[in-house]
């Protein structure tokens, strides 16, 4: 990461931003209602261990789109901040498993990803300078022993095959105290990893096999009304629409009814809400797997009829997930421009909120040069550069204008929080 | 404060430096050991909400020579790591009174002192960051209403006069939940203060009213003592020697037997240790009030007679503490040399470590260029230079030499921790 991107902060287009310097404005203005209200929703409703959020800044409107609870990409977080990290991990831990010293990492299994890899030695970083043993232990099965992997930048990171042994797994002769899941078992539940003595962070529960993007947003959406309510704004400013189908299968072309009118309800309803906010843009519609993660199978309407004019190697994308799962159901979320750009080719920047328990630890904008405002940053395969946060999300300042740097990563950490609490929600009813 | 000094470390003599490298290395080597121990002393004793260590390096000897826990100098401390300190005082606060709003800081009365209130101010910013409403409570007699302070740097500080109102204290209209002493009560407990309904951090009792230098450093013998047990070090390489005298009367001069006696002992015992571990350095014993703070009432002893020799000038010196306070108990304590310095004069440089809950947020060293390496840094009337700590003290690097800068920070913040886990037994002892 080049030393100038560590002290840097996209531009956000503020032709459309009137409405939200309301919110920004608002959420200063605000805070420390604001942060008693989260005190006490995170005392009824305990954050999950860690999570990602990827926020999309419009300019007139701030939401979460998606939110991971299996985060990667810490070796994207500022350096500057890591001792952020460091801290929060303490003052999870020491909620979560106080007499705890021994932590093992489960791993994606894909291990030819050195970017991912370089992501698992970060959070190894962390957890060992938070004053924890830590190993990695992998569930893929061709893995006979420790493996030692050669990560950008010259580091190293080794994996070891994870074993059980009655109630508990280990690493060779290392017993943890604490498994901690950084696979989103979008594939199901290992059978290895049920029924565990070890405490699990985050619960099985919150896998993606059992979980639902409609189910995350439904929560979000009763807390962005709860948190709009108190500091009396719309909540569709930082609530996007969204609506879900039954069992869809784009291979047989089955369900396309129900896309096509669920599709066409929402790009009715944010037409109205850009023309009571005066927005004189095209709605859009993101339509993806309602289970699953990294981007694949993800579309974007501006008409209902796309959605059943695909041709067969677009059903196809749309009909597989990661991990070969099929798409069955589709959530339909409120496209949301993104007004931050970057670099003199204006390249678009989409920020990614990193929190450890309830605290905001940083984050990264995907940095993109070749994608339009209203397209997918996440797309499978696709390339992003990394720009780290320049500044923490946890330290507004007042005596600059609602936008500044440190305002506007106040209001990123604000909105991941919310995802957060969703999430804490869907948790607190999933185990 | 200068930027270059944001990113620079004195430099540490290594000459006589054999040993502590055994020290700093058996940190590095111990820290989970080291941080899992910590995790179970702080559910055993909470620390307090808030303190500064002055720690000494002597190259051969790291320990504390004075733990205060109504710290000042917050505006010394690099402004780089205030998330750091946000974080820490959400996280304090979340356990010691969740449902906490509004906080009242009661700071010292000296406001001539505008550094001081430099500090208040900057404390001030971190609890409003946090996310609470806060004002400053004072205690002065003369202060009719809010009162508005000008700060270096052109900030400003508004103080109100604290008034009782049944069981709570206010200022103005503005209820606090919780009253945070920034005040060390040298002078005595405020009945004001007494018996509020509202939470009190920390509690009158731990003022200097009803606190001894002595006691303290007999909690952190012992703590020492279990700590060294730990990584089998030999607890003097953190832990220096005292001893304390009953009632001594400087201008009468009763009680100089005592002193001469101790101050003997002391001498000797240090010279025992320096010639076990061939350390060519003449001993010497530092003579202070056992009550009070500001570096009022200190002398230098390298010879026992020293202490009956005083002039009228010096017995008057070592007669007044600060506010007034009469000095009739004293402690000795064992004299650590000062091996770092900063700069081509070689200035002499002190760290002080700061701490909020269990987490060091981060210091700064108080650095004099007109002083000797075993004189006192904190006298009367004296001027030093802040230099801010460099870097945090959480974030250790083990790929690094055991006294590289990380790894010295590191040090310095097991140090400071240990101090403090010794002022939460005196806590735990006194309410």
């Amino acid at each position: 990461m080049r030393v100038e991107h560590l002290h840097a902060v996209p531009h956000l287009t503020t032709a459309l931003s009137g409405p939200l310097h309301d919110l920004e404005s608002h959420l200063l203005t605000n805070q420390s209602t604001i942060e008693a209200w989260f005190r006490s929703e995170w005392i009824k409703t305990p954050a999950p261990f860690y999570a990602s959020v990827d926020v999309r800044n419009a300019g007139f409107k701030v939401a979460p789109v998606d939110t991971n609870l299996f985060p990667a990409g810490f070796n994207n977080l500022n350096p500057a901040f890591l001792p952020l990290c460091i801290q929060a991990v303490q003052s999870a831990l020491e909620r979560l498993a106080p007499q705890a010293r021994r932590i093992v990492i489960v791993p994606e299994n894909h291990t030819r990803n050195r970017f991912y890899l370089a992501s698992v030695a970060t959070l190894q970083e962390i957890l060992l300078k938070a004053g924890f043993e830590v190993r990695i232990g992998s569930l893929r099965p061709d893995l006979e022993g420790p493996s030692d992997f050669e990560l950008p930048g010259g580091k190293h990171l080794t994996l070891e095959p994870l074993e059980r042994q009655g109630d508990k797994v280990r690493v060779a002769d290392f017993e943890p105290c604490i498994v901690l899941l950084n696979n989103d078992l979008a594939e199901g539940r290992p059978p290895i990893l049920e029924d565990l003595a070890q405490v699990v962070l985050p619960p099985l529960e919150l896998g993606w096999s059992n979980r639902l993007k409609s189910e995350h947003f439904a929560h979000y959406h009763q807390v962005a009304r709860e948190f709009a309510a108190r500091i009396d704004i719309d909540p569709w400013f930082i609530d996007p629409l969204f609506r879900n189908c039954g069992e869809i299968n784009f291979m047989k072309r089955e369900g396309e009814n129900c896309l096509r009118k669920n599709v066409n309800a929402l790009l009715e309803a944010i037409q109205k809400k850009y023309d009571e906010y005066g927005i004189d843009k095209a709605p859009f519609v993101v339509v993806k797997a309602d289970a699953g993660t990294y981007g694949m199978g993800i579309m974007m309407v501006h008409d209902a009829d796309e959605v059943v004019e695909l041709n067969r190697k677009q059903r196809t994308k749309m009909a597989a997930s990661k991990g070969g799962l099929a798409v069955t159901q589709v959530i339909m979320q409120e496209g949301i421009y993104t007004f931050e750009t970057w670099g003199e080719e204006q390249a678009v920047a989409e920020p990614v909120v990193y929190l450890l328990d309830h605290f905001v630890v940083g984050g990264f904008y995907r940095v993109h040069t070749d994608r339009d405002v209203n397209e997918n940053l996440n797309a499978p395969g696709m390339h992003f550069e990394p720009l780290a946060f320049a500044e923490t999300c946890n330290n507004p300042d007042r005596s600059k204008a609602p936008d500044a740097h440190p305002n506007r990563f106040y209001t990123y950490g604000v909105i991941a929080r919310l995802a957060l609490l969703a999430a804490a929600r869907e948790n607190a009813e999933a185990v």
